[in-house]
């Protein structure tokens, strides 16, 4: 079994969205100082590098993070290639010819490039879904969709396409690094933090896929 | 395929390390107020709750989180409990009675009735391996160990576990939440943050049953 780990690491060099706090971590205790132990802080925003929202990040009242079901962010995923869009929008998907029992699908653009910029600055111009891929979305009976940058929405315009996801019940995975992934079938492991009444988490995403 | 949660509920009444920063969680926008978006800021120890050892925790010039070998915390893994012993040593295991082909072994002892006491305050009398413990482990060829309180050492004697089993290249999970889950064979995802260059990080850990 192959892990790919689809990650982007977290340092205080990762862009973050605007008006976000930035990554923070620091080396708070050193042994070399004469503690007993290496021990490091971290602080930043719930919606950093690769993360899932919560219902409420965008729906007053709605859902936090610690009660998602694992298993929408477990389990067989597709990941899909869009190389030639401007916007994911409905078009998009008809003519993407996904297979017809997709209930995860993770969505691959150029955006994974700029995780390897240097240095890494916030992106404005990345791919994402509208209003109208977003419909498609919930429609099909997708129920968790994963995107390659730190929105599922395009830039400037977030309501329309998180609203309609997340009051249908789909699970959001935004920054994701899906460079070298090839497309089609993988076992999707994304797990977030359990923080307790967060309207996001920081999460480890990996597929593995059989050899 | 059942999915049980062992990683414990990340918030500010999570009983920390102690000399380790609290857990902060903190909204700092909200729809209510006129945001966009409801979003919060996390800031918090990398040896909170649920965990990750990295080797440099306590082994100086030693790898940092990141670069640990994923497949050390995925695959299959043993539940052993351990029931009448205060102290995890070499006779412990030895009467435990193992399955040979042990590579990930998750230990758990009355702590992980520490996670739902009300208040939950630090509890020094956790159950924990001690060095001739952690010895048995690197002989045995064990890759992985995972504890269900905050340190895989007994209380005020950290150093001599942590670096027997650091240095052997054992990967340490700390503050699982094993409650609830019968030994035996499991599937393991345990996924920490990939925090670079720290000496651990925070993550979510759960086990796959077939059913």
């Amino acid at each position: 079994m192959r892990v790919l780990d689809i990650s982007v690491p977290i340092s205080p060099e990762l862009p973050v969205w605007p008006g976000d706090p930035p990554v923070e971590l620091v080396r708070i205790a050193n042994i070399a100082e004469g503690a007993n132990a290496n021990v490091s802080r971290l602080a930043c925003g719930v919606h950093v590098g690769t993360h899932v929202d919560a219902p409420v990040h965008f729906v007053e009242g709605a859902a936090s993070i610690e009660s998602l079901p694992l298993d929408r962010l477990i389990g067989r995923a597709y990941v899909v290639e869009f190389s030639e869009v401007d916007v994911i929008d409905d078009k998009a998907f008809d003519s993407a010819d996904l297979p017809a029992e997709v209930h995860r699908l993770l969505i691959k653009t150029q955006n994974s490039a700029f995780w390897s910029e240097s240095p890494n600055s916030f992106r404005e111009d990345f791919i994402a879904i509208d209003a109208r891929g977003a419909q498609w979305l919930t429609d099909r009976g997708v129920q968790t969709v994963g995107v390659d940058y730190l929105s599922v929405a395009p830039f400037g315009d977030s309501r329309p396409t998180h609203t309609i996801l997340l009051q249908a019940g789909v699970v959001i995975i935004e920054g994701l690094n899906l460079a070298g992934v090839d497309p089609g079938w993988y076992s999707l492991y994304c797990l977030p933090l359990k923080l307790v009444g967060s309207d996001g988490a920081p999460a480890r995403a990996v597929l593995l896929k059989e050899e």
